[in-house]
């Protein structure tokens, strides 16, 4: 006969996500940070701290595994599968958090655009989505996941605007042409955080309630 | 006493899976055609059949959690786990897809860009990486799938040089500003479509050698 796994058998699974989680959530801020100040210093850093997000996601993986050999409960089953999927998504939010810090560096010697002033309204509240998407996982409050989700809207909205009025400013501007691209390039990943957070909302809900709620249009909150 | 899973009771998930990789790899050849011939009625057709795939993705996992619960082998458990990281693969291969149907109808109204010649080419790349990955996932060749791995430095270069190429353009006609962007994204698409391909082959290695190569670098072929 075999007996159910102990609850207790999934905390270093656990344990290892919210490690990875701080890390991500810090090289987005960072990278923010780094934007806000144009301090390219800053931006090194979060560049080097990736490494060890990529060492995660596969020791994440490793331990999943070996937990999924083990005959897991339903709950488990989908704490574990979750966990994978989560960690799959953090591990692109480090690197987009990259990209975010390479182009902050190539902006750093150039002078700054007007259009720079919006970003960090798009930043601070991917920032937020991704927090609260985290939180939700450890808090187990769905609600606070479903919050999440029409967000999303609101950062692919401010994204566009942001991508028009570059785009307007490369048209009378040529010599502009470069930082405007660079300034895309980061309010795309920013954008992107954004969907990686929507994600780590739904499986926080499939994790909870056993619904999958990918590709299905909510009602709005 | 529990006997081991039947090896027939992967099926219904091996086929899903390869349904869904069809469903991929011809939106990427559609829209893919659809640049080339400059033909948007094709590229909207493209940017339909997407539903498709994300509904086959939902399916799959919903199939993969069903075979966890019922203690599978090793093997099994690595096909399982696999199938499902494959899926969302294919799910953001399907959504590349879309990006790329929708820039090419924006620009079909456009006159043609001398740069949109080189295009086809990193199409052409990333398809048969795609192709090459999927195929290999099937026949259990690991070696085609390693083959793949190295092949993602080319499209990288190859949309560096094209994105630096449509930057100069800008600089030099401000008018052909957002018919260069659409190609921009389109080649970022194609080169995202790249790395999903060179995921699905880590995921070939993994399956067949249970050794985890991702984020390792690889001696050169």
């Amino acid at each position: 006969m075999s007996h159910p796994m102990p609850q207790t058998e999934l905390d270093p699974l656990k344990e290892k996500l919210l490690t990875m989680a701080s890390y991500a959530e810090a090289a987005v801020n960072g990278a923010v940070k780094a934007l806000i100040k144009r301090d390219d210093e800053m931006a090194r850093q979060t560049d080097e701290g990736d490494d060890m997000i990529d060492r995660l996601e596969v020791e994440i993986d490793e331990v999943a595994l070996g937990l999924l050999a083990r005959r897991p409960e339903p709950f488990q089953l989908r704490l574990i599968t979750s966990a994978m999927k989560i960690s799959s998504n953090l591990e692109r939010v480090g690197d987009e958090a990259t990209t975010i810090s390479r182009r902050v560096i190539a902006l750093a010697c150039e002078p700054q655009l007007a259009q720079a002033a919006e970003v960090p309204v798009l930043a601070k509240l991917v920032l937020t989505m991704l927090k609260e998407a985290l939180d939700a996982f450890v808090t187990g409050r769905v609600d606070q996941a479903l919050a999440v989700i029409p967000r999303d809207r609101e950062a692919d909205d401010l994204n566009r605007r942001l991508q028009q009025a570059l785009t307007a400013t490369m048209m009378q501007k040529p010599a502009s042409v470069p930082r405007c691209l660079h300034l895309m390039v980061i309010c795309k990943s920013l954008e992107r955080i954004g969907d990686h957070a929507t994600n780590v909302a739904e499986d926080v809900v499939y994790l909870y309630e056993g619904r999958d709620i990918r590709h299905v249009d909510l009602p709005s909150l």
